[in-house]
């Protein structure tokens, strides 16, 4: 365990990184003039690799893709143990410069610093293709076939957005070679361990005056449908008494999500992000209701304990009144907790900058998750204006990122 | 005061009713194959008025039309008092046999009645335009008319749904004198009060087993549009007390609407008949959310004590969590009080009839409330299957018109 904290000039590292995210923010490297705009297997994502090529073999690194195109770039010998930092640097299709780009630019200064300060560490950057899902449908699709989290009939079945081409197709036509996807759990192996830095996508850093936020968990996700029937009677003229209305116990649910919410605690939260009522007129009684919520928390018994109360909420608040009522889970995603003792080695690491920091889950899912099947991983947040991402006006300071690459690189040091 | 009650022969007036009611059901008098679909100026309406024509001057009552086409009997000459009874005859585009037409049909057989038993009660029957707005989207056209509850402008802006060309073509076409139509005051001129006969349109004499409703007031009416904003946040990456969710404090609001109603009682009823969020997806907090309610009752006051009673609660309810709000009441309808002596002696002749009765509010508007304006007015009830109307499906029992009839009768000899 390295015994002092490595303090890095900052400033330069800020402005080093600021370079990167503006050259790939330029227009060689976006399909849209209003936002970023790239993904797998296009001109521009192309030259977002090769920017990245470039780089890190002005740094001595070797560079390669696996079958598909995730890339993947080290300081050791294929075979080596080493530590695995990076992110992705496709984006959605109406994006922002930060939303994974910004892990693979603050891995790359990782590197540089790894260099300058004759540390030497044996490091493995990953940048994962098809995080956002913008070029087939289908979010976190290198790190998901990297981890051998999917089929080959999903891949078979997997069509571009674009022309509905076969993602084989496509891949072939870049100069992959997708048929041996199954190689690329390589890219995961002889890991000792996995760090992503990614902006927060959401306000809790900035409200709260925190430069660096320290992952605990990635959360756990369940979508749950409940549909409410109930009778679509005369406004005017159904007294109160003689009416079977799906809106209360539907608006009840959305009260009581929160409520549950609120006691779980711990990072849990719940959404009733849709809602819907049948036929939608101001004089008739709602016939049907339909609420469809999102409940997420960084342990799956959580999310049950949330699920579980609102099922048997709604299932009480209906019956009570003669609501038919049918709960529907769906999407489940299971909570990733992350590694405690590379969590431990960033917080110290994160005290030791002297800049105010917290432990906090994701809401968001993440290729980290796909990662921590293989090996311990770890995720730090910088900061994001305001939570804005997905959005050309998605902001973040190059300074914050610095910060993170001295806490990261301190982290490796120590582990 | 007549003091005995008069017994009809029940059995005879149903089986006439019913002829009546078939008789128009049929596919002279309806534009659908599927439905009872009849408005003003059209072949089956005229049809229709000549039907009841014809029945009229069977029983030497002078028949006439008004400026616009509201259809008028009497048994009276022009200028002597006499009391008024009806409904209309046009019919909702998907309509049933029943709405309006009974009224109308049992108006006749209270008149075929009055001559039989010798009773020679001055009697004045309407058969108002353009109840249910089919023809040219203006709902109680006729009776607005004759009430002068409406303007020249309205007039003239008023176009046929079929063909987009004005009111005053289509009826000028059809042979009235629709620049006159300040003289179709004349027909409520006269009347020594007013009984309309209606299907419930809800399902409380069902429910309850009562053949005979008596109405009380025709509830007020006014409709709140309101809108909750907040913020259009990730629903994974924000935790619950950094949200500004819009669809908290308007799913209570659905609640309160509820909570509020029962409270106010006195046949007070309160809808929150639309509900929607936006962007509406599972994974984004409710950045705004819009409920629609329609909110009813017997009297103004009642109304009103629902009205602002919501509106405190929302303004509480959203300032709470940083939500705003705008609430905008429209379409307001006043309530329209019925005659009480008329509603009395209606209630002790339904007493007499022996069968089971009640008295209630009318959630719904219809003809009488225009009718109000000029003259004391009551209206009776009977039960509709299941509380359907506006529909093809539309069933109520020609038994329970007759026992109205009776009730109409007696009350009338009443008075």
């Amino acid at each position: 365990m390295a015994s002092t904290h490595l303090k890095i000039d900052r400033d330069q590292s800020a402005r080093r990184i600021e370079q990167d995210v503006e050259t790939l923010g330029g227009p060689e490297y976006t399909r849209s003039a209003e936002a970023i705009c790239r993904y797998a297997y296009t001109p521009e994502y192309r030259r977002t690799l090769d920017y990245f090529n470039a780089a890190f073999e002005a740094l001595g690194y070797d560079v390669f893709e696996d079958p598909v195109g995730n890339f993947v770039t080290r300081n050791r010998p294929a075979g080596e143990p080493a530590f695995g930092i990076g992110s992705h640097c496709d984006s959605n299709r109406n994006g922002g410069k930060y939303d994974g780009t910004l892990g693979v630019v603050t891995a790359l200064e990782i590197c540089r610093l790894n260099a300058e300060h004759g540390l030497d560490l044996p490091l493995h950057v990953i940048s994962f293709l098809e995080e956002e899902s913008s070029g087939f449908g289908i979010a976190l699709l290198g790190s998901r076939i990297a981890a051998q989290r999917i089929t080959e009939e999903e891949l078979e079945g997997a069509k571009a957005i674009d022309d509905g081409r076969p993602f084989f197709e496509h891949a072939r036509e870049a100069g992959y070679e997708p048929e041996r996807w199954r190689e690329s759990i390589q890219i995961l192996q002889n890991l000792t361990g996995w760090i992503e830095l990614h902006i927060e996508q959401a306000r809790v850093l900035q409200d709260t005056g925190n430069r660096i936020g320290v992952v605990t968990a990635i959360a756990g996700i369940t979508w749950v449908d409940i549909r409410f029937g109930g009778r679509a009677d005369h406004a005017g003229a159904t007294p109160m008494d003689f009416r079977v209305d799906a809106s209360i116990p539907a608006a009840r649910a959305v009260v009581e999500l929160e409520r549950l919410a609120l006691e779980a605690g711990n990072g849990a939260v719940g959404t009733a992000g849709a809602f819907a009522v049948d036929p939608g007129l101001h004089n008739v009684i709602p016939g049907e209701a339909r609420v469809g919520m999102d409940i997420r928390a960084p342990s799956d018994d959580l999310v049950d304990e949330v699920v579980n109360g609102v099922t048997a909420f709604v299932k009480s608040a209906s019956e009570d009144r003669g609501v038919s009522v049918d709960v529907s889970p769906r999407f489940r995603m299971p909570a990733t907790p992350m590694d405690a003792r590379i969590v431990a080695a960033l917080e110290r690491a994160a005290a030791q900058t002297g800049e105010p920091h917290m432990s906090m889950p994701s809401g968001a899912a993440h290729d980290t998750m796909c990662v921590a099947d293989h090996v311990g991983t770890a995720m730090v947040f910088v900061p994001c204006t305001d939570g804005i991402s997905h959005a050309p006006e998605e902001s973040a300071e190059p300074a914050d990122a610095a910060v993170a690459a001295e806490v990261i690189l301190n982290a490796i040091r120590e582990l």
